[in-house]
């Protein structure tokens, strides 16, 4: 399936152990489990943080019952709070893994870039109410391509056995009033698009020096990094797999930038 | 005062005699009593209805007291909710009335034009599920322009004394998944525009013949009509004044509009 939501309501994707804490995955598997009438428990390609959104998130299940397409996309989103949505269901082989299987992330961070905070998308985008250099924060982001040890960029609370990670792309452009990070690899680490994104507003806002980027990523240092940005601009808009398993492609793309 | 608002968890504008009954008047007038430290009353340049949202509200209030711009902005800002956020502030003459002395509204109507719901801008845009032709809608909507009797496209409930408006332009463009609906006019009748965007899409979708609109129009009966488009994809972008008065031009524009 692919999943959008808006994340401002949830503790992030992931069930927790405590009760009346909402969860993207609580959510979703409630409302797949009324239809297959059965419990079913949901794996997501990228497990996002608290407030953090996405346009399309990959979850595959292991359905029991036979139900139509129709129903596991209309019948579940008649089911979902109005902040998720399923936008297609698919069956898939055995073999296929919404995380494991996933040869590439692609995410946005979408920065507001103006004096005052707006009351549109209040949670839906990051405000920076000191002017950005675009073309600056492009630049430094170059650094980060290729196979590199992201340590310096890594919470704390990560858990993934090595700082390693490829970055195939990592894009900034200004649309207007709206700047935007877009950024992919084969994986990140937690926290990771937000702590780039926290280095590059603060080299395009002039408080760190041209470079920086470099210098903390040479670091491996999380303490030689800066703030972490915020999750209201932070949208996982894309996952790659393997041509075989013949999934529909997402729509991100130009056109869904708001430019 | 130019002020931004997401009106999905308002009852509209205009504040009402019932307790408990959320509106943006209340909010802004609470707010803005604070900084003043005395009772404000606010008018506004078009009262918005239920779920109605604006990006360039025009308001006006006598001051009895002197602030900085900064107190009447940020001070402001701060004791609204994040549905409401001031953009500006402006000292005017007393001659000056955000109703009487607006010459012209422009609003823009957003469709989000696919078979799925989005669980993002859930309220903030209307999903209209059939594929709609953008350039008939255009072809359709040019039959509004100019000083006509809009008595088709008003509501029941409308108190105005003359149903007589003048169209500026009325312009359908889609944007990908979008169409957007760029309307202006001396003023609007009560649900003119979603009574027009009920029209446009019942022509655009195929369900209702071309040259309906001009029928529609010319029968001045609104029995004629079609339904009222949802409040979610409406927002009031632009007022416009005599030139006198020099107030910040609305930034409205082709960056604007989600492309």
């Amino acid at each position: 399936m692919a999943v959008e939501y808006q994340g401002s309501a949830y503790r992030g994707w992931q069930s927790q152990d405590k009760p009346r804490v909402a969860t993207v995955q609580d959510s979703l598997q409630a409302a797949i489990s009324s239809i297959a009438a059965t419990t079913v428990t949901v794996i997501c390609a990228g497990r996002t943080d608290a407030g953090v959104h996405a346009t399309h998130q990959i979850v595959h299940f292991d359905a029991t019952v036979s139900r139509s397409l129709k129903a596991w996309v209309a019948g579940v989103n008649a089911k979902l709070p109005e902040d998720i949505a399923v936008q297609w269901a698919k069956p898939v082989s055995n073999d296929f893994h919404a995380r494991f299987s996933a040869t590439a992330r692609r995410y946005r961070y979408i920065i507001l870039n103006q004096a005052r905070r707006s009351a549109h998308l209040a949670k839906g985008v990051t405000l920076i109410d000191q002017p950005l250099d675009a073309g600056l924060m492009h630049q430094e982001a170059q650094v980060l391509l290729g196979e590199q040890d992201f340590s310096a960029f890594r919470a704390a609370s990560c858990q993934s056995k090595t700082a390693m990670r490829n970055i195939h792309h990592a894009n900034v452009s200004r649309y207007g009033r709206y700047i935007v990070l877009d950024i992919a690899g084969n994986a990140f680490l937690h926290h990771m698009v937000r702590n780039i994104a926290g280095v590059l507003i603060a080299v395009g806002s002039g408080q760190m020096p041209v470079g920086w980027t470099q210098q903390v990523l040479n670091s491996r240092d999380r303490n030689q990094g800066g703030v972490t940005a915020k999750p209201h601009g932070l949208y996982l808009v894309d996952v790659s797999y393997p041509a075989h398993f013949e999934l529909p492609e997402s729509r991100v793309g130009p056109d869904f930038v708001p430019g």
